[in-house]
């Protein structure tokens, strides 16, 4: 098969055994949109004995019994007390008995589904979806300059989501489309992303209107009907750490939850500043604003899958500024995952998220320390993997294009290793005996392709190849690369009548909403 | 503490509780040479079931009983026959019990000695070292250029070595003193290493000569009866694969075992061209091939120190060319280790060895891809974690720096998570309660440097401070880095008869020596 840029991909599962070089000569004919589902089919990594866990979840549980949680607006309170918690004001303690028993009324798995059946996947158990960056005002554009996001970067970011096989969602707000007023912007974000790409995309939680915008953008696209029960949208709430979460996130949960659309309940946790200053100790407290949110979702609507989530980065002591690829984030994730085991929730954690400003050395290592502990955890919403740089402040277009190749091999990684040929290795290695070299031997011949990761945004050809291609560096091949990729786009099917709706739509709205926040 | 550039760094264990900042302040004043032995508290990560590495044993065992592997020279096959092996010429066919019990002699830990008692360290069960580079005939200077190495940079090479507190070892041959004759740049590679740094050291394995030369300079220092029996110096064969051991290597062995010194018995695998193109089939191949060599180092001297282990990467199916970090050379390492961890052998892996030309997204990507695995796999001498560069053709100057900084994660990682200040940290939860911050709690204010890496060359900074500071890319800090520390060396201290006996050495073996190999 080939990718978008017409790279050969061969991911097992991805086709049947097909008879040698001919067959997969034929299967290169179409270029490929989507891999076939990650399972993971390796071990997660028990950072911390059963014990710990424990001892962690013990503590979470002191902190909304004892301190509480605080649901800053007029309905949650009310709801949590005629759920039997003990409320005073918008502070609400939880027993952790009624705690857990909202928890546990989460499906451990669901199916989130696309406009394109095909491009549907599972959240939850062995499955692990990737997910493209979300929020950035700015831009690293295609000559790596920086520069404010615009609809056009949007919708070639959505372009790219679509066409990318690692990806199973177009996210939404890849980048902000800056030129376009406040109120008025979710209109054309959704409409980019249900236009651009048939597979499952995000919504928007800033305010409960625009909540139920994505609501109805999303019923013409799937019908009403389809939207009041089945998932099609995913949506972040972030809990304002230390232990609150406030109304604008509140009523979204209460759009989504109702719809039985799922929500990412993720503190959004600055370690040290907003977490005290232990890995353990800001586990412990996310965990338990991660669970608080949770369970508020499941008054809302019993039953209604959730996702279960964090996004924990350390902050750099002398300017206070959010740091990326670190080995406590790492180890946080391992531990967080074990927890959302514990609890048999979904979750969500983050990819390639980093602190650097350009798509250089530090990117890389940043993206591959988390990377590593994201696969390794077993999380099932791995968000941010394309496209991340300076905390989240900017989207680039080579960062995404050379994040997509490493998903690749992250795939591989993740389907574990193959025995099914183990017995003809060996036989190749009794043919060849000591000395000689295996290129020529038909085992190597038939699997080759199929052995190995081979990317091309990645260079190991020899030092002079590389120079006489004009030495470039990994970000100058990325750039190449996404504008080799958007020249290949093809828009993918959509009845004109949803089209013309969904532009009626964003049309009747416009003219509704104000320019600007009164 | 301050580390060699000047940055605080707070390595768990690496001074006692100090009650506070003042504390902190006054071990800040010494420069810091070397981190505590890094002794591993996190658990290995099993990707494979017991079931499934005994396969890969049992074929392992397969291949050297009925395949058989070659030891190309005059000596080692009367040796495998009168140990009782199937012997036809130069091929030996050895028993699994033979084996076996031969490998069972190795112990499973030792000391390797440092000329500085305070930087020796132990090889195996849980402890790791990081040891840089070896052999680059390239560098890419602190301007960024690609060039010969010379005597220079290599001296360069073994201060930042010595400096670096991350580093175990001044590893050897970290680039090559292109400008010296072959027949004696070996005199001045163990020179430079013994006396620019206290740290151990590696052998030169090219001849029997040479190796002798080696053991004579560690004699100088160390005294020759010490040598006779305690390790000092690690040096690698590489098995030729599939399935060879020449004269140059076995020659290298006999000296260096002989003595008591350990080898790491390592093939260098390109996996598809030396090896079938099987991850498993590899590991297969390369675990007898290992196991065959470290069985001959017990013929030579029974109970001597060794090291298994493997150089596994993949290689570029349109040129042949070595690849560097991709899935399956992480894949392979997990399984390398369990075999290591089921022969109780120390084992050898390598950490941030990349394909990338340059100090680019690539090289990070590739970096923790493999870092990842190597601290998690358990191994044990982790080499090639500074400098390396296009398949270890070129060692740069910023990608030494860059890499030492992130061993100081790896090094924050592999200690784990502490639980020591978990209840203060829940009783700054308590104290905060829902909303606010942590800044300012005594809890933070006392765990904050220890809590968190805090890396320097990585750079946090919002997006302005960067720009202001001249917008560089991780490659160019690494430089920057890389010459204030070069201005900030001290040698270490030896004795004036010792440094004169070594450079008396030198100079008569010079005479001795040709200028080219006849």
């Amino acid at each position: 098969m080939t990718n978008w840029v017409g790279d050969s991909v061969v991911i097992e599962g991805g086709h049947k055994r097909s008879g040698g070089r001919d067959g997969r000569r034929a299967l290169r004919g179409a270029p490929m949109l989507a891999f076939p589902a990650l399972v993971r089919e390796i071990p997660t990594y028990e950072l911390l004995p059963d014990e710990a866990i424990e001892l962690i979840h013990d503590e979470s549980m002191k902190i909304l019994e004892e301190v509480g949680c605080e649901f800053r607006d007029d309905q949650a309170p009310a709801m949590w007390k005629a759920a039997g918690a003990n409320v005073q004001g918008t502070l609400v303690k939880i027993d952790r008995g009624l705690l857990m028993e909202l928890v546990a009324k989460v499906p451990s798995e669901f199916t989130l589904h696309a406009r394109n059946p095909e491009r549907s996947v599972k959240i939850g158990g062995k499955n692990t979806v990737f997910v493209p960056m979300y929020g950035a005002p700015y831009v690293r554009d295609l000559d790596g300059n920086r520069r404010y996001g615009t609809l056009d970067d949007l919708q070639n970011f959505h372009k790219l989501a679509q066409m990318a096989p690692q990806l199973h969602s177009a996210s939404s707000i890849i980048c902000e489309p800056m030129e376009i007023p406040v109120p008025k912007r979710h209109l054309h974000i959704i409409q980019s992303a249900l236009t651009h790409s048939d597979k499952p995309f995000m919504g928007i939680v800033t305010s409960k209107e625009r909540a139920e915008d994505v609501i109805k953008m999303a019923g013409i696209v799937f019908g009403d009907s389809f939207v009041k029960d089945n998932p099609v949208v995913a949506s972040i709430t972030n809990c304002n750490s230390p232990l609150v979460w406030d109304q604008t996130m509140l009523d979204a949960m209460r759009v989504y939850a109702s719809h039985n659309q799922p929500v990412i309940l993720a503190p959004f946790a600055l370690c040290g500043a907003s977490t005290s200053a232990s890995p353990i100790g800001a586990v412990a407290q996310v965990n338990a604003e991660a669970l608080a949110g949770v369970a508020y979702t499941q008054l809302i609507r019993a039953g209604s899958p959730q996702i279960y989530g964090q996004f924990m980065v350390t902050v750099d002591m002398k300017t206070g500024a959010p740091m990326g690829g670190t080995p406590e984030a790492a180890q946080m994730m391992f531990v967080m995952g074990q927890l959302a085991r514990k609890y048999k929730l979904p979750w969500r954690t983050s990819g390639f998220h980093v602190g650097s400003k350009v798509n250089d050395a530090q990117a890389g290592y940043e993206s591959n320390m988390l990377m590593h502990a994201a696969i390794l955890s077993g999380a099932n919403y791995i968000w941010h993997v394309a496209g991340w740089l300076e905390a989240g402040l900017a989207c680039g277009y080579s960062k995404f294009m050379t994040d997509c190749e490493q998903l690749s091999g992250w795939y591989k990684y993740a389907g574990g290793l193959k025995f099914d040929d183990f017995k003809e290795a060996m036989s190749a290695v009794r043919e060849i005996g000591p000395a000689g070299h295996f290129l020529g031997t038909s085992h190597t011949l038939e699997n080759f392709e199929k052995a190995f990761f081979m990317p091309t945004i990645m260079d190991f050809n020899p030092f002079e190849q590389w120079q006489a291609g004009g030495s470039k560096t990994h970000d100058e091949r990325g750039s190449d690369k996404a504008r080799l990729a958007l020249s290949n786009y093809e828009k993918p099917k959509m009845d004109e009548s949803i089209t013309d709706a969904l532009a009626e739509f964003v049309a009747k709205r416009e003219r509704e909403l104000p320019n600007t926040i009164s």
